[in-house]
């Protein structure tokens, strides 16, 4: 059995998310499909580096598979990106030591948000990027995003739903905006990510662009460790995975 | 009775083309349902600038109509996007004189065509750019550009198909193509436009790109009056109508 990781892009517009479910078009649910048809019908199963919700996109997804089949690298890319849909695409495959865990062993994972902030919508945008056409002041937001850099607990930052057991405290080694032309880009480097939590500070961002709070509630809302201080969680379709480390 | 002129932009991935067809999901068929809505159920019929074909998308197609209401002109356009899908838009509603017509009335269209040139796709661009990964001298492809400026007998560059009738002379003002990141942008502003005449344009500009034609071939070209002398008609998804001036 030989180890495989591979680094794939996807376009999330048109999957329920990541993981398989019966009867829905999921990202791991039609990579399976393709790996299966690949092996005599054999299933095999992939685990990737985390989880994405629906509508949320990835440049820089990655997974890992075992097969018993000894392909050359490129062949394994040409072959997976014939089968798959023109919605996924598979950037990189690499045999790696059997101990490999692309879940397990991430050390940063770098996630970017999108915001396309104008007063009318781009229907070329609408899966892209979050419309957002309320005045906003940038510099700001780029205060209130030095206050999250650093390792905090993020209890208040990640949803009431989450399953996460153990300690929610998460180190961000970057947390910046930019405005790009008509859209806002953040950028999320961190050791690992709880469930929704760069969407939720993106909303709390965008409060603090708006005026509504101050930069500086971040350290208060930081130590209340309830989600319940925070609003709503902004979109899933301006969320890109882009790069997991290992 | 008041006509009004409408300036919208659609994402023409998920349409089959504009004009209406029984039991297909069509621009003309969308925006003809929104405005029977607005009338109590009476039929309105819409008349554009011109047609788009499947996956071709609009940043500035017009449209006219005629509606018995007198209604303010912000109101209209949000009454309309209120009722429209995310994939069209309406940038602009005007109240023109009762002799406007969308079609008869154009003086000049501009489209755009965009070539994603990279040695690997892009999840992210397939509906909007058309994937080339070949080798390409865009110097060569911006000489040949100007030998199609001007007017001349466009009858190699359209469709045999084509149903037009009278003069396949056309004038282009500008016709240029530029490199820009990835992708290579197309510009063509003209007086009007044969059937498929752009994406034929393009292909034979690629094909020169390529070296395997001579830019000045285009005046050889256009003189044998032949759609048989040039190749395929490349993909619509890299196609946009982005203007039209009356």
């Amino acid at each position: 059995m030989e180890r495989l990781k591979c680094t794939l892009q996807y376009d999330g517009s048109h999957f329920s998310g990541f993981q398989i479910q019966p009867g829905k078009r999921t990202v791991q649910g039609i990579l399976e499909k393709a790996l299966q048809k690949m092996h005599k019908g054999e299933p095999v199963r992939i685990h990737p580096s985390g989880r994405t919700d629906t509508g949320v996109h990835a440049k820089g997804q990655t997974i890992h598979f075992d097969s018993p089949y000894n392909i050359p690298m490129y062949n394994w890319k040409q072959a997976l990106n014939t089968l798959l849909p023109d919605d996924i695409y598979v950037k990189q495959v690499e045999v790696v030591p059997n101990t490999f865990h692309a879940r397990y062993d991430v050390v940063e994972k770098e996630y970017r948000y999108y915001v396309y902030h104008a007063k009318e919508p781009d229907v070329f945008r609408r899966h892209y990027a979050y419309f957002f056409p309320y005045a906003l002041d940038v510099a700001s937001m780029q205060v209130a995003c030095r206050y999250l850099e650093g390792t905090h607990d993020f209890t208040t930052f990640s949803s009431a739903k989450a399953t996460t057991r153990g300690s929610k405290q998460r180190t961000l080694y970057q947390v910046t905006c930019e405005q790009r032309g008509a859209e806002i880009e953040f950028i999320f480097r961190g050791s690992g990510f709880l469930y929704n939590m760069v969407r939720i500070i993106v909303g709390v961002i965008l409060d603090i662009g708006q005026g509504r709070r101050e930069a500086s509630d971040i350290a208060v809302l930081l130590s209340k460790r309830d989600r319940r201080a925070v609003g709503e969680t902004v979109p899933a379709q301006g969320l890109y995975l882009c790069r997991v480390k290992y």
